[in-house]
């Protein structure tokens, strides 16, 4: 059985460990695996090298992607996807083994359509919004990431008794921003799915004000209330408070992925296998209540995933 | 509504989150909140301090309890939680919230017994070996801490081809051994639920050096395999190679917590306080298949906790 | 002896560990410290509150400062000079410890020449451009801060081949710009005493591609080469290549000190109290050939420090 | 001109910036670098492979050696010297470079003697030993490896008022211990170059307990008081205190290299290889006065180094 591994969504810390754990645990089963270079591009291009259990020696703690990967374009076309057919055909691939998120799903989805060939998807994003599934490869490590830029930042928001904007990423899901909120004890969370007007947090900022804060901390989606700096000043014209900004930007996306975020990689890449073991095709791996399932690719890239509105609320509740 | 807040498990990273969580929810019922200091010892010693939202501000990422706490012997004795219970009365409690482990758990029993006061207790522990929960507080952050150390010691392992014991908390139970294990990537995991003898042990990395596996990490809890530097020296004879050992200790028990630590507690506390709220008495809080769930005391407290069967096999596969 | 001790320039790593070196020092001699609350605000304000041995216990690791700082308008007009030497002699004040760097040197100065209570300033600033001195508080901090995100960022640079400019602090001087691309291995340092064309850093870069870098960092101190996002796009239209920006912000000014932040502020707290046993008046207390030296602040405040050319040199001599 | 560079003291974080920083300046010359792999051994086993910049690409923040390391006593003999000897000559190696401390410094000194080919040593080691030079690569990573695991340990320290012995590494020399003592705010630092008896350290432990100190930090060098169980035991039944040990052992010699450590590194690549173009043999590179400076081998090996009285003093009386 020969298996090609690819990793369209190259940016979630943990992907390395998810290909450690592929190609072990498909040595196990005396399957050879081919590491597909640079995501989908190197589908097209033919840009497969044989990956041995040594040869992911010493890569479960580094970010990034060892197989490197990009932005396909070329990748969404009818001739793109016929060119990455035929290679994977040409190398006698019997599996694809994708790492990534939504992009990468879509991507498999149609491959493995375009192809014949069975894929398995491993849900790794910091995004953290795969529908079906609630946890994905790199996400702690993300929330990790900027949990600890803000706990910085609080440093000099307190001494200074100022206000900071502290946008991260999600452009269009708060789930990120949700939880960084929740584990820096900031007082603010803004996200997509819950619009809130400049003067709905301004009377926030202010109720907290005459409770006795006199910095906070709100954290901002991408995706949320528009351009951050615009928001700051807004927000200070109402409030009169002094306001600071900072974009975590792509600190967000490397790193050594956390421990927690390299047991799942390690969880997700032997399940993808045993899926190979037992022939089960086209199915997404990810965490769903504490256990690593797999669900229908299809189902997960027709649904829309939930925020956890209790959280969410907790954010505030917990900011008194 | 008075409740008294006790941290006789005040050495799991994310017990302050815990306290700011109880507090703060507690305030947004309207409940007065009381700290108890130094854990149950401060329940004998009468030793409560009133805590308003804003004496838990800032609190949210310091590792141990602002609470403090000890191991308390008095405290098992019936004169002792006599007069637990009479101060507990005399201050007009009407509910015990303590956060802690196996300890806490049967402490909160016993003097909830006494005093028919009742209790919630929220899970935290970086052993994480709580009958009918999946995870406590602070079990994330000891593994992380663990898993970092061992990032370093790989370090000088790969350099020298050296093996590395590394023993990680564990007297009893091998949850943090595997979890630390399996994200450090390392070899071998000795846990008490699992003994293997020093010729099992040998025989692996003896089969590892024939692969090409010049330098091993084994992660060893203390409870597995006795004294770490006598297993060492017994594997040494037996193998040839060079050993060296490392015992983690105390770090594990502090640091700033991690997120998940944080949100766990976040999660945990605000659940205690809905607990008080609907007048559900006698609650152990945990996560449980990735939601916040409250069970029986005493159900937890008769019952042992499984390993998980298949992460442990995953440390050897991986390993290859 | 009465010492006020005042943290005008707030941000910077360590700080907090210089108070405690000032105040226990001074409990070794005897002398009374007083802590001045947020900058020379609070001479203004007369905040004042007394500063035991016991009242700094446990703040040598955290970041901002326990006394607050702020920006204050008010102290650089000759009414707020004259209210803040009024209330300084009104405590009785006999010494006026500053800890920060330029403004703080400027405020001591004036403060010291309207009340004729002599000072003694700690140098502390990331900024690092003190003259006189080599080394200032907070600056290996805010160094290793920014290394430790660039770190993360190199991941994603690697793995889609792209070229990041990642601005750092410095509106002036380009001190933390040079230390941080050096030890991040960062292949361009762009500072403000070295002005360079889009023309020249983009043949840097194509000469770069063409020995097989595929990604490139390039640090940039803010006050180089203007908004960091126009020139990522122009340097993108030069040379075809892939740019992503971060702007690393407030990250830089707080969070844990780094060992060597907290023991400069040991030594130069220690120093400080020294030089008020002695009666050597008006001096800036810093690290120079790696000892702890005071010279006339009147001299640093008229010089200007040089960046050292060996090192930003090296930058680009190593990134081949 | 061909240089061999070797790394015997692998086991200092920043080794690989070393590696880097010289096969980068020596491309800048036109000059050859081989790397010896394993250490002197690998002088010996003739392990030599070519080392171009690509080659060191990506390696500046790792810890270890890429080129490994080992303890080699054959390389003690005269026979393993003149194999040595043998084999560089074979190769055409002009120059060797050796990257470590001590014992890199005397096998240096005694290769190029019995083979006549010049040697530059860089001074890298944790243990900061070496006489003639301020600072070495690798000192500062392990400072803060030290400083934040007590960080770690004081949480728990404090919320159960106990003692902790910390042992830190240097089992001549207590450079380590005074820089880490002094940055983590400890108590109590025992040195081998101050012997003090159980009696010493229990009044002082008394008298601080007597000014309200309810817990301390004792960090200990290996090489100070002999075993660190039987310390904590005597100084317990003298005192009455609780006590806990910690030996933080390997991960003081990994873990990725602090800012300062890969600056260091930079330099002093950079410096040797300029030796090198300069002809000037045999010399030592380090840090003095806040310098890169070269120094004699000789004068070096044969010389101690002194322990900055004015940091230990500082020790005690910044813990009252």
């Amino acid at each position: 059985m020969n298996i090609a591994v690819v990793t369209p969504g190259g940016d979630a810390p943990g992907v390395n460990a998810a290909i450690r754990a592929v190609v072990r645990s498909a040595a196990s089963q005396g399957f050879e695996v081919f590491g597909v270079e640079r995501g989908y591009m190197g589908l097209i291009e033919n840009a497969f090298r044989k990956l041995s259990p040594r040869d992911v020696s010493g890569i479960i703690n580094l970010g990034g992607s060892v197989l490197k990967s990009s932005r396909c374009e070329l990748f969404k076309t009818p001739e793109g996807l016929e060119k990455a057919a035929e290679n994977l055909k040409a190398m006698n691939v019997d599996w694809l083994v994708a790492i990534g998120g939504d992009g990468s799903l879509k991507g498999a989805k149609e491959v493995s359509e375009v192809s014949g060939i069975p894929v398995a998807v491993m849900a790794a994003s910091i995004d953290n919004d795969i529908a079906g599934v609630d946890e994905t490869i790199g996400f702690d490590t993300a929330v990790n990431t900027a949990v600890e830029a803000i706990d910085k930042i609080r440093d000099t928001a307190v001494t200074f008794e100022r206000v900071f904007i502290v946008e991260v990423m999600g452009r269009q899901r708060g789930f990120l921003a949700i939880d960084v909120a929740l584990a820096s004890g900031a007082e603010i969370a803004l996200i997509p799915e819950h619009p809130v007007t400049h003067e709905d947090v301004s009377q926030r900022l202010l109720k907290m004000g005459s409770l006795g804060k006199k910095s906070s901390i709100i954290v901002k989606a991408e995706g949320a209330m528009g351009d951050p700096f615009e928001t700051a000043s807004r927000l200070s014209r109402l409030t009169g408070y002094d306001f600071r900004v900072t974009v975590l930007g792509h600190i967000q996306r490397g790193g050594v992925p956390s421990a927690r975020s390299r047991t799942l990689a390690c969880l997700f890449g032997n399940h993808a296998v045993r899926l190979i073991s037992e022939g089960k095709k086209n199915r997404l791996v990810g965490l769903r209540d504490n256990r690593v399932v797999d669900i229908s690719i299809l189902d997960s890239y027709t649904s829309v995933k939930k925020i956890d509105e209790n959280k969410y609320r907790l954010v505030s509740l917990l900011a008194v």
